[in-house]
């Protein structure tokens, strides 16, 4: 009779404790890739261990791939003019070059726990990005078909070079431009000029290029008025 | 050793037939969910009975769940004025009534068969569709807030009676309008206008309403200049 006493106090204890709601994670995920729950900050922390065993698992590899292959398809049935004025957009964190060596860190939890800048600036200054799952394939594609890659990345003008040097260990050798973000340059989106990323695709287009294909993540492919778009699965951050 | 050139036979025979590619059917319905893989046709042969298991299981109660969940949080901060013209825009096949049983015929294939119009049109007129999970909620959470439903839908002039009469069954009791698509409506997206849905929403807006949200597919959230958007999941067609 005891026994039930304690199992019942232990129950209820259990359910009085803040909980964490239910949650499926793999419908969260889709509804984050979908842009169904947008802007949102950290990874739920039911979700740490799904998108921990997702990202480093051959889901996340397949999924990237499956990106590519769609986008290489649609690279071949572009007529590509001699005039060398196509362009395709590439995104950098989690598009070309892979964060998830960072994100692993017991500190950082794929993502479910709050960003810090410092510590993320000073893994981008260790220069140790692998390339992501299949976006080379896309890359070399793309240079054999004639159509120059430029990059358009959140990376401050002070890490250019070490970025620069990443990209081209792991694979990107060149390029047509290397746009970095500077510092009245406002990631936040406005319904009419969209965020800076927007911005300088705009004046890239003003300037007589044509912009083939991006891909992105939702911060580069959001309100993108001008071509075809492309996303990379990325479940641990929103931008 | 004779056993041993029979297995290669095996082997060889097994890969020289037309084997269908290998396909991750999980990255496909994200490809396909993300717009990656736009304006496609079928489902993929090899992913059909992964459809099937999708759609009949609990994952796409789920992730539907998910999707309204975002939306109602949504809608729940929104200042919704006492003039009456905040509008919520319903997309129905695949939003809000389900075609799932239909999709469920062997000669449907969840979608990798080819669509077939005229038995597609004899099961609306049937007008059996049970509501798609989770879309009830949203529509009554709405009601509640004081934001009119309006359905905009590919459903045929001649089929409104039968398709109101299944939405009231299901618990759709009113809505504010209910527009069909006409016989000169196109579906076919272009660059400047969208397509039909795109239009009679502008038209809407230019009346003085507001547009507050919009659920729906592909074909009705692409190129929505005017508000925030969520899609159902639906892998079994494009539109």
């Amino acid at each position: 009779m005891k026994d039930i006493f304690f199992l019942l106090f232990i129950a209820l204890g259990a359910s009085a404790t803040a909980a964490p709601t239910q949650i499926n994670c793999l419908s969260w995920r889709l509804a984050v890739e979908t842009n169904n729950i947008p802007d949102w900050k950290t990874v739920p922390p039911q979700c740490k261990s799904y998108v921990s065993e997702y990202m480093t698992g051959q889901q996340y590899r397949d999924d990237c791939n499956a990106v590519v292959d769609a986008a290489i398809e649609y690279a071949k049935t572009l007529n590509v003019s001699k005039d060398g004025k196509d362009l395709w957009v590439f995104n950098i964190d989690e598009t070309t070059l892979s964060n998830v060596p960072y994100y692993a860190r017991p500190t950082v939890g794929f993502g479910a726990t709050k960003p810090n800048v410092l510590k993320f600036e000073s893994w981008i200054k260790e220069g140790k990005s692998p390339a992501v799952p299949g976006a080379l394939r896309l890359y070399q594609t793309l240079l054999g078909l004639g159509i120059k890659p430029i990059f358009i990345t959140d990376t401050k003008e002070e890490f250019k070079q070490v970025r620069m040097d990443n990209l081209k260990k792991v694979g990107y050798h060149s390029w047509f431009k290397f746009i970095c973000k500077g510092k009245n340059d406002s990631s936040i989106y406005s319904e009419h000029s969209g965020n800076w990323k927007t911005q300088k695709r705009a004046e890239l287009v003003k300037a007589g290029y044509r912009l083939v294909g991006n891909l992105g993540g939702w911060g580069d492919i959001i309100v993108d008025f001008l071509m075809r778009t492309y996303k990379m699965p990325n479940p641990m951050y929103f931008f």
